[in-house]
């Protein structure tokens, strides 16, 4: 499937001639690479539950561009201030803060469009999975995370910490393995056990993330390590130190296993997932 | 229709306590006053239709979610850098530059979110009118206007300056009646009509828009007038001067009122409003 962001008809492309700089902006983070965990576990799932994978594909993207939506502004300098990711200088960098609030603004909105207008299953589907990636990536989800992130709200207890890490990244690893619930809509008893098993290995990338900012390589992550500490911000590093995070993570990561292994069907690449989230180097 | 953006289930509720400040920067924004040109446009094409407006309140309000949302990055320090709107400081003055970016693509998700969750007409109708939104508001929309605005592309051509108003402003402004319209399905003559009706209203309103900033009485605007110009800004008054650009202005009200007296069924509001986007002093 290529995502060209092309407009639709005549009259949009005549009125759009001229933004190709802000594609250019949207692409160079789309396509920095990354590993695409969320698409994946949408995939997988979807897979899992019987289905073929590629026809939860325009989701998957859209899961993707929000994501990448997301870095984009919490590069920037008045949010987190990074200037390199993925081994390449952050969007606002290249081509300037204005252009990149501007680049994440459109990825949201071409990321709905996606499942608007190529995701199949109808659109009682549709709505479930629009509705689904409005919930997750808003004030009760993604975007209320990073305001919590912001504020420390994760300094004041183990709880609390909990929730930033279920909200900035946890709430849309979520809605990964919940779009493919819509889209298939299995029995009651796997459902649910499919969005338990999600909750936890959005807990579970999170807590292995605040590792990898503390104690990775920094080749390997393609990023300064150490800036979550230099930031002041809570992580569970700096929360509970690098041991304990990761027996932590242990934890965690041994509790998405035992609840993938309980799901019926062919679960094999969301545990290859699981196991690849729980052992990254980057 | 109460607007609380409220979690919708325990769970979500739980996650998300302590993101009330985020929500205030929200309803702040929200709340200002301002014209709510969109949403009305919205019901009275409904009306127009023969449909009870009421029906379409989801969607006028998510219109009016999502132009809130571009208002706050609009005015953002490395944006437009506005410190006053509707006589009030800016949202990022009062609430700092990561509250005010997070406010806005809070906004928009929750755009997204009350369609899906409120709108009825059924899925079919939701999804054109999130499909709808989405290409308004995304790159071929209302965020390549602002793009091609920031980086002054009306300078070029009469013709590239009247795109670059079309999609800044015009295209959300469209969107408000193709939204009803999506809804209503009426007939193909009738539709063709108050999309070319809707299209040329949006060209008005901005044009009135760069008039007013101009020339206007900055009490009745509640912020300085004459921004554009020191910001070096390219609009139809620095483009072509006030006397031309009133004229315009005058042709552009002239065409709008022709095209929609030949739109049958109860047009009243849509005229009342086509009066009050041209006369209107602020």
């Amino acid at each position: 499937m290529e995502l060209d962001f092309a407009p639709l008809d005549r009259e949009e492309a005549l009125d759009a001639a001229g933004t190709e700089g802000l594609v250019d902006a949207m692409r160079y983070s789309l396509l920095a690479g990354g590993k695409r965990i969320r698409p994946v576990l949408a995939l997988a799932t979807c897979q899992a539950l019987g289905f073929p994978p590629e026809e939860l594909l325009p989701t998957a993207a859209a899961l993707e561009l929000i994501h990448t939506y997301s870095l984009i502004h919490d590069d920037l300098p008045a949010m987190d201030d990074d200037e390199l990711r993925r081994g390449r200088p952050t969007c606002h960098v290249v081509y300037g803060e204005d252009t990149a609030i501007l680049a994440g603004d459109a990825l949201f909105a071409e990321a709905m469009r996606l499942v608007c207008e190529r995701q199949g299953g109808g659109p009682g589907v549709q709505v479930g999975i629009l509705s689904e990636l409005a919930r997750a990536s808003g004030v009760n989800g993604m975007v209320g995370g990073q305001f919590l992130d912001l504020r420390e709200a994760g300094r004041e207890s183990a709880q609390a910490l909990r929730r930033v890490h279920l909200l900035k990244t946890g709430r849309l690893i979520a809605a990964a393995v919940r779009c493919a619930l819509i889209y298939a809509t299995p029995p009651p008893r796997v459902d649910l056990a499919l969005r338990v098993f999600a909750r936890e290995l959005g807990l579970l990338f999170q807590i292995v993330d605040d590792i990898l900012d503390a104690s990775g390589s920094e080749e390997a992550m393609g990023k300064p390590v150490g800036a979550d500490a230099r930031k002041g911000k809570v992580t569970y590093v700096t929360f509970y130190g690098l041991e304990r995070a990761r027996s932590l993570a242990g934890e965690s990561h041994a509790r998405a296993a035992e609840l993938i292994a309980a799901v019926p069907g062919p679960v094999d690449d969301l545990e290859a997932l699981t196991e690849l989230i729980y052992a990254r180097q980057s």
